[in-house]
């Protein structure tokens, strides 16, 4: 069976968390190397718990690389209003088994897209800090990566009115990004609102009797009662796991092709992803945007990603 | 009975149209004025529309004044992609019976606010240049404006993927007027896209037999095809009646107080108003902006409305 | 004789004050009236102060009207630490005699172009505000301007390291004008900075003996002293009067055509004007800027003009 | 004799190859390593003209290695127009005798910084990506960095009116160094226009009769003839090598302590530097500025230095 390879770019997070587990059950999918940055929690708590997460998952042989501690330009911000102090409140986890690659994050990304025989997919699922970093360090890159699938941006904002966290962290490294000229897919908020953990979802990762369905429902439990507290959502959405979930179902996702551009001025608007839905701008089409899921379809995966377990 | 004091400033176009009919209709309402602005179209015709449509209910006695033809800052863009080249293309309506004022609209608005007993509620549903212009010139009108209910923005946009129409056409004015400190009801895309003019509505206006409700019936039909086209709506939305809806019948809107900014940088940005829907932004609330419409009730409100006629 | 026509549009403040005393001396000049605007100091006091002065010298037939008390956009701010807490502090000034026109000089500004048989000349030396108000609200103004010959910014800042007062005051304003089309010519502090109120300027200005030249001696020593003490100037450079200067004696000035852009957006720099000395941006050819003046022959013509009185 | 460690971080250019000159002619400087950046000319045009002028002097264990091919966010441009088509055209430079490194320029840098038993001075004389990148990839190296002595910015601009080419060319990446509370010493245009190679210095140059004379001598007619050409000046100003005088001979410069900010936003003014010369802006202290030459003692060490070769 041909794999995907891909490489998972994240900062766990729950929603990060859960993309992995989901990308690791999947046997579509070869997972060449998980590097981390700074966004849900500062680098060295999201580096750990991806290193958790292996663990949790048997995952003993991806190399784990910490990337970027802050953002290109900006100022580093983290939300532990959402995610807790350790990026991953919730479940107990134990200490990580093994520390850290001794190599940068930024040049996992570049030393894995070189080596690969076949195009990587990167999956980025936290500020786009490691991938700007890699394209403006080794542009070469391009020339071997098949798509960049990301959570990031959309219609709508959360961290801002207009902005969403994952690219407000780093509005530069996204712009880079998203002008690259590379296969982009976008899971926006407008399609991961969609996939809301609702009582009922947690109730039947709660009915599946392994270890990981029983962190993944402690950290949709917890995940939950933060949104519920800062948005009023019903039940937390798993942005993250989206990226994941449209790589080995991409029949689950309604897209659309459209032209983002991203804002890096603005006195309000930092971070704002420009999504034209209606070709008003006659900017030249560079993503697919994630329009509608199909939300059963979507928890049915997640559901038999974690009976495998 | 007691009347609100109302000025209506405008750029007719076709939903700026039915605002006036609307509010020429309801006995609460005093029009003091009517300003016109360069929006839709360019300020003579949107002016000789205002002027064609007192005629059409019989609103002599209403001032009628030319105001900016061009933004504070900017260059002048109009629409005529959605309003046609007159600004009022459909029906056909006879030359205005007189001329536009001799006083400039926004020197009828100081004036008609000075000169009242009672505050005047401002009621603009076009650029809000008159209004920004008013309030740099004579920046004391502020204490007798009991409020300002626009149309205008929303958290999503039209015009570009962020911003609407009216505030894109001149965010410096907008920025003015939302911060003024003055009371603001906002009628953006968000409430405004729920008023839709279907078929179904369509068909009862025109089941209505007077000269008023078929001009009504021939302006929705042009405009709903224009919304066809360019954005695939099944009907177009009203925005501008809501507007002077709100101020009949509150009842029939959800409202929600929040804080809103409006972007004049950024590169993409300009004219995106910033809805601080879940409080993120820390910054003082200084709207009520609209969220839900009662739509069987707004219709019936219309259609009531044109059955007088 | 023919006499050039022309509207000073001011915020005295020191220089402005000195601008109109030169201006009335100089019989090529008819000054048709004086608008005032908030700049230096509150709008009422750069009215009351343009009125003081027009006592002085004896205007007593020149309209005298009260413009904008705040930027277009932005918030109003005041130069106190320059021109004291009265806009112009130093000299003892009888209260005015009489007050300022019931009309507001953005429309005194407006009726004087209409009415001029020659085309009219506008001399800002305060924020652009007022002839900004104008372009907007009357741009038909524009047929009948012959030139505006300003002060305001240059390649250096005073107020920030890259932005002049009177445009960082109202930089929206500022653009309005530079983006007119109009002809042009700009006192910018690198030629202002020249004309600098030496000991020796002051100790020949309090050789002449009348009333003029004594209060003008103790404008230029409260204005040296401020200067001093903010800037470490050695004597303070009378920007504004350079642009009556001009109009009376342009063979004292090296002027060079140029683009002008005024920047609104920015983190740093608003109102910053982008003086294109070397044709590096391909824009077009909008002002001619002040190079080099005859700082002799400057003085001379301002001794004079004092020696008149 | 204790040497001073540095890292010159150029694209030669000009005025880049006689800074390396220089440097490599003082026995205070130990020169770490040369790496290069995209500016003057392309990555790989700068990287080969490092490698000649190393050639020239002897440079042979110093690791040359290639950095950034373009701007951190921005699209790469070059500066033909100046440096002529392969960024030091004039004098015929044999092929490099070498190769450039394997490692990164961005990670030398790291790699330098972290090795060196003292403190490290930067000593950038191109766009500041490289020194962005690797304070964003390895924010660590802050601590054994002694300070960054820099060419670039001013009061003044050279590429726009307001913006310095190296500033301008990655606003963003000099936005980090500038932020980053490392000290900075800045030559900026307001100083290096001071050090014009006139004919009278290149006459001295070409009285010495050694090789690397000779090809300096070549490489002063080159710069004069495209700055006569492009901003006719008298001579062209050899900013970079600035920078490198100033480790050797701090006493030749008077410079402020200042706050320095970059504008990376704005819609004329990306890339301006904010030289806050009267501290008018209430910044913090960031950067020692160069305010003035001694013109005469700079030339006089620049030919000693050709002399020793």
């Amino acid at each position: 069976m041909s794999q995907r390879k891909i490489i998972l770019d994240c900062d766990p997070g729950h929603d990060d968390a859960i993309a992995i587990i989901l990308a690791a059950a999947r046997p579509e999918l070869e997972i060449l190397g998980i590097t981390t940055v700074s966004g849900n929690a500062e680098i060295e708590k999201t580096t750990d718990n991806a290193l958790k997460i292996c663990d949790l998952v048997s995952l003993h042989d991806v190399i784990v690389s910490k990337g970027a501690s802050e953002p290109i330009v900006r100022l580093r911000e983290n939300a532990p209003g959402i995610h807790g102090e350790s990026g991953l409140d919730g479940p107990e986890l134990p200490e990580p088994s093994r520390s850290w690659s001794d190599e940068h994050g930024v040049d996992t990304i570049i030393r894995l897209v070189k080596e690969s025989k076949e195009p990587v997919t990167l999956v980025p699922t936290g500020p786009l800090t490691n991938i700007g970093l890699a394209l403006t360090k080794a542009p070469e890159i391009k020339d071997n990566i098949e798509e960049i699938v990301l959570m990031g941006g959309g219609t709508i904002g959360n961290w801002t009115p207009s902005a969403e966290f994952n690219i407000w962290a780093d509005p530069e490294a996204a712009k880079k990004v998203f002008d690259s000229g590379l296969p982009i897919a976008v899971m926006g908020l407008d399609i991961t609102h969609q996939a809301l953990a609702t009582k009922d979802v947690i109730h039947q990762v709660n009915q599946i009797d392994n270890k990981v369905a029983k962190i993944v429902g402690e950290l949709l439990v917890f995940f939950a009662s933060t949104y519920k507290e800062m948005f009023d959502f019903d039940g937390a959405p798993v942005h993250d796991v989206l990226a994941v979930a449209y790589l080995v179902a991409p029949e689950l996702f309604k897209m659309k092709a459209v032209n983002i551009a991203v804002e890096t001025k603005g006195e309000f608007t930092a971070g704002t992803t420009l999504v034209d839905l209606h070709g008003v701008t006659g900017r030249k089409i560079n993503a697919k945007f994630g329009m509608e899921l199909d939300v059963e379809g979507f928890w049915q995966l997640m559901i038999e990603a974690l009976k495998k377990y």
